[in-house]
């Protein structure tokens, strides 16, 4: 077993025990304290940020990876409002959910508690060591992080910094732990550390993933892959249709929200694909269609195969011409990771019929997939989207770091 | 890869599909054919099951688990009527929990859907079969069954007419599904099964549990282990305590939510623990006391640090006197399995401090843990106790059978 993981993991547990029952009020002005004190200690944290800067660089981390890594005054105040704002939101622990009185008179309740420990394995962005502390012990959880080693200078201050500042302001010891060791095997260490870690969180690209689906014996919450389709049905609002997939695929073609296929029905493809194909490729999108596609559109590349598949997370998208709703809806099912899925339509049926047939975690009429997200959905803050069905499925917010405990209310009842 | 499992994965991938969306009414006459089909069916069930009968006995198996194992015509109707009543029950899929309208007016709202496909690795009793086959389908999920090898010939003979009868009245084909390979290598590709199967539930005693939890890379609701404690706090009806534990023990001992170990605090021990030692003594249960348990009630056998952490499942019980309810909770998050704990107390404090400060899936203020079980809770069904805090905790009827989708209302909304 791993020492420091054995450690971080025992604190962990009686920080989750103190922090299960701390008021809210604490909790909040330690988050506001920690933010506060983020910001008094920005020289210490970029410093700290500059050795992981300067290790990139030499050796040839690409400028858009580096540019994730890099701690600007700007982006620690950035960082500091952040937690602001999950301090602000109300507090999702201690609610009860109704009661039901039983005929043998108990009282039977379920009320909101934190999952206790929750750990977080995340890739490069240093930023994610603040949010994801802050919502974890917002909803009462303790939080061990683990990020990867070209940002661990960054991740120790900025964790230094919060541990100081929470327990100054009554946080318990442990509520906020980083691992320090950034070997591989404490990664995979941390996957099995069940009796201390309830939930496991990975944040990060389908490798990362993988790796934690297949090495982790502790409850996982898969996020992630988003392989979405924007469906034109062949009564849609055409104007409508190209607004979507244009803002799907190009507001922020990264992200797993974005759009990586258009389907468009046959009968509706000759009117609506050479405006809306040409838009695109305006806007920098490679097109890489089927041979419809291409009949119709010819600076289209031919779509393989793994094109169905693949999420680009880049200005590329595949474009596919259907035989209708079934057609459309088979392609999702076969190749979707059931994220995101979006049907363009005029019609009452086809809307109910894509709603109830398509599996994934939202799914919308009309709008584009890039609202899949905790902020436009509403609640305030974000710690992933869950591309999983067990626990929570789509974007997770306070409440879907919490479980629930029956409470049960008697006057001496034996069964 | 198990060319069993991959095969009846896709059919039980396919059947899922259909089922969720299977009209409430055509589940339920699905299931009231099953359960007319396994009465009519009595003969030849009772054959096969005595294959088993006959199998255990040459293989010197106990009385007490060959007699889980037995099929008899007023078992096969019990086992009919329970089908019944999960029929009868409220249909959990489709129902929308609330929908909030956003700034940019996209209404987003929450609506329940099955799971999936749901693997059942279960020990034994064949009447599982059919009421976790039964529970799965009403809830709209495909079902995935494997059983131990003892009980093969039974199994095999039930999910056989199930389906058969299922099919006729409307189920897809694959919806109920059993693993006629007995290999415990199959149990272990069952649980990476990735890809096909969306939860696995295993219903067995802790060995089982064990295996699933270090071996599964499928998502897995851990249930069972109970090491559950009544705690008598100094200020409680000691006659209503005397009931609780006596009823908590003895009621029926072999199960999860019978109490392991009697908690009593110092100043009531020379009070409470005679009369109540005495009478769990006549009722046929080996006590085991700490040693102030002993100087108090000379006839306890010593116990010794692993009889804390034991889940006896028989007619023995723990005693320890107790410094108090700090002393008692500190004890109980030691040594508790998290499943069912409960205080008896006349003091307004404690018994909130009890609720709050004890992590457990059911947490009782004077009564019973015996009622932690899907039927006393009033679910109507259970198809097992979660002592996980992942997805579902306590008791878990339909709905727990359930995940959610975001379904969003649009007009054109882009981002």
């Amino acid at each position: 077993m791993n020492n420091e993981l054995i450690l971080k993991g025992e604190r962990a547990k009686k920080a989750a025990r103190a922090l299960a029952t701390l008021r809210s009020d604490v909790k909040n002005n330690a988050l506001f304290a920690i933010a506060d004190g983020l910001v008094a200690g920005t020289d210490y944290l970029l410093q700290n940020n500059q050795i992981d800067m300067k290790n990139a660089e030499e050796k040839g981390m690409p400028e858009a990876m580096r540019d994730r890594l890099l701690l600007t005054e700007k982006r620690v105040e950035d960082m500091a409002e952040g937690i602001r704002q999950v301090a602000a939101l109300p507090d999702p622990v201690g609610e009860v959910l109704g009661m039901t009185k039983r005929p043998n008179g108990l009282l039977i309740g379920k009320t909101r508690v934190p999952l206790g420990v929750i750990g977080i394995i995340f890739e490069s962005r240093p930023n994610v060591t603040a949010d994801a502390a802050a919502l974890c012990v917002k909803a009462g959880n303790a939080v061990i992080l683990r990020g990867g080693s070209e940002a661990i200078h960054s991740n120790l201050a900025i964790a230094e910094l919060m541990r100081r500042e929470g327990e100054k302001a009554g946080l318990p010891e442990g509520a906020i732990a980083l691992v320090e060791d950034t070997a591989r095997e404490t990664a995979v260490a941390l996957m099995r550390l069940n009796g201390y870690i309830d939930v496991l969180i990975p944040r990060g690209g389908a490798g990362l993933i993988n790796a934690v689906v297949k090495n982790a014996t502790v409850p996982v919450i898969e996020t992630g892959t988003g392989n979405c389709h924007i469906y034109v049905e062949q009564s849609a609002d055409l104007a409508m249709a190209k607004n979507i997939i244009i803002n799907a695929k190009t507001s922020r073609p990264s992200v797993c929200n974005a759009a990586e296929t258009l389907l468009a029905d046959r009968a509706i493809a000759e009117r609506f694909l050479p405006g809306a194909l040409s838009d695109l490729a305006k806007a920098g999108v490679e097109l890489r269609g089927c041979a419809e596609t291409a009949a119709i559109f010819p600076a289209v590349k031919a779509a393989t195969e793994e094109d169905w598949a693949t999420e680009y997370s880049d200005y590329i998208l595949a474009v596919k011409v259907t035989d209708g709703i079934d057609d459309a809806i088979a392609h999702i099912t076969q190749y979707g990771t059931k994220h995101s899925e979006a049907i363009v339509t005029t019609d009452y049926n086809k809307s109910r019929k894509f709603l109830a047939e398509v599996d994934a975690a939202a799914v919308y009429v009309n709008a584009s997939t890039r609202f899949t997200d905790g902020y436009e959905f509403g609640f305030g803050a974000e710690i992933g989207i869950s591309t999983q069905k067990m626990h929570a499925r789509g974007p997770m917010g306070l409440t879907e770091l919490t479980t629930i405990k029956y409470i049960i209310y008697g006057d001496g009842q034996i069964r």
